[in-house]
């Protein structure tokens, strides 16, 4: 994709992006390449332990990044990060549906109170800025029918998809009332580098590496038959960058969508890639059975359409680099 | 309707309810026909100027009621109140487009937060309550058919839709999740007697029957010509004593719907009944033009065909006894 990677790289040159959770999974690797990019980066994390922000994602790059710490609900911190950028690519927001539920009340203020924050903060200091929100397939709970399409009825089966309706719905009508572009990307399960490894709770494939890594016996809930849509992170930080360069994403909200596999097929390609392992299927704990969707698989036509976009990575391409990093940065994400 | 009176009077006599926002519009008619079904009941309000509690609502009956100031947010007093309750009216929050918007994070607070209050007291001191929680039409946002059912998307215009969607969607997750019964009733413009009378933040329809009493030329914004579906206040009281007594709405929403009329309709009614008075149409004013959705008329079929409810009192006769009740009370919601 020479074309858009060039398109890319004239838009993105010189311009400024703050990325909030930008030292997380994939805040990280998505400011490594704005600034591969030639794009001036400001990361806004609060680094709040086990949310996933990780310093050593950048480390080498620190100098070509400005590193802010602080909470996306520090409100004063909000207003003045937003200053005079061209883009904001929001990422900050707890991912996890497990301790969503154990926890409402912090989950509905990271992805409910602070994205008003953020929100207020553009309209007031800086109404000319594009947003690019990570929304998730938590949104929409259990498929009634597949693929998903942005259509399909969102109806969250815990309090992470319901908050995460409610950021996205305010991005939206911040632009339909106010007139701040803004766009919102559904994720799937994402996996790669940088992704913490410390626990499952904010994405399973991951930590189905670690697990093989450690040379455990992968633990793989319910049947293991539950199909998932699976992309490679690059892929992800592709849709974020083509979102934020394409005017015609304003106010509109597309899903990704990559490779869709069973965990036990997942697994499977894991340890081929890690060159061993095994796995055994096991009834699903209590608080994971009340947050599990059964089967998702979605389309990103509309996208496509959008921008271009297509995942260009194999889940196998994908594992061997994952596990290149982890095997070669180990010591930075195990405990 | 004898017999669903009767079957009422059975149900209520001697059970305990908690209605929250109770000394607001349609929380003290609400309790003042429980205690007169012979429920035990507890009014919880925050009597936050400007949001519609006043206790000149219950005037006359206080011994009859148990009446408690707090707020919904107050979370000792939340987790304290529902001890003991067969059942919580949940009708506390905040309903106004245009202060959701000027006010974004109050709105979240109080439909929001709150909301996770009130549902997390539930699961912890009294999972055997059921709740019966007020929605709103705000949650549709602008119709893209009519008449709305309960499967139309929900896209809201204003903060204050956005956040209810939230609040309904908490209600019933903690249904899916945890077992808690819990029903949603979408309601529309509701008008009667009890509801403020100092500004028009809260529902226009009364705002135009003050107008008229005043003798000022009532001001109908945009051309006049947009529907609204219309409830007398007794009949959405029908609803809301329906909904708690029938355990096939458990885990359910439905939308209320009465008679759908023009604005200028409704001001033509009101002028009827009222004896004299005349309107213009005048343009919108900004902040109430961002958050207009056009017309709106709901059907109403499914609950019908839950619980039999109908609404009972036609647009006349609901405007003549409003207009009755403030020409006996004027002092008390007059400024």
């Amino acid at each position: 994709m020479i074309t858009r990677r060039d398109a890319a790289s004239a838009y993105y040159r010189g311009k400024r992006f703050l990325v909030t959770g930008g030292l997380g999974f994939i805040g990280s690797t998505l400011s490594l390449r704005l600034s591969a990019l030639g794009a001036d980066v400001t990361i806004m994390d609060s680094l709040i332990p086990g949310y996933g922000g990780n310093p050593y994602n950048v480390k080498g790059f620190e100098q070509s990044l400005r590193i802010n710490i602080a909470d996306v609900r520090d409100r004063p911190a909000v207003n003045w990060l937003v200053n005079d950028q061209d883009g904001l690519f929001n990422l900050a927001g707890t991912l996890s549906h497990t301790d969503s539920m154990r926890d409402p009340f912090t989950d509905l203020e990271i992805n409910g109170v602070a994205q008003l924050c953020i929100l207020e903060a553009c309209r007031t200091n800086n109404p000319g800025i594009k947003i690019v929100f990570a929304g998730t397939r938590g949104q929409y709970g259990r498929a009634t029918y597949l693929p998903v399409d942005e259509d399909h009825p969102m109806r969250p089966i815990d309090i992470n998809g319901i908050n995460n309706v409610a950021a996205e719905s305010y991005h939206l009508l911040y632009h339909s009332a106010y007139g701040i572009r803004s766009t919102s990307l559904r994720l799937t399960n994402t996996f790669g580098p940088r992704h913490q490894m410390r626990h499952a709770r904010q994405g399973v494939l991951n930590w189905f590496i670690r697990q093989l890594l450690d040379g455990d016996t992968v633990r793989v809930f319910g049947d293991g038959a539950q199909k998932r849509d699976t992309n490679y992170v690059d892929d992800v930080v592709d849709g974020l960058l083509l979102a934020m360069m394409t005017p015609a994403t304003d106010g509109h909200v597309y899903n990704l969508s990559g490779d869709a596999v069973s965990l036990t097929e997942f697994v499977e390609h894991a340890i081929a890639v890690v060159g061993g392992g095994s796995y055994e299927v096991v009834p699903y704990p209590p608080d994971v059975k009340l947050v599990e969707v059964g089967d998702y698989v979605a389309t990103s036509a509309r996208f496509h359409v959008a921008t271009g976009w297509a995942p260009a990575v194999s889940i196998d391409e994908g594992l061997a680099r994952t596990v290149s990093y982890y095997r070669a940065n180990r010591d930075a994400y195990w405990p």
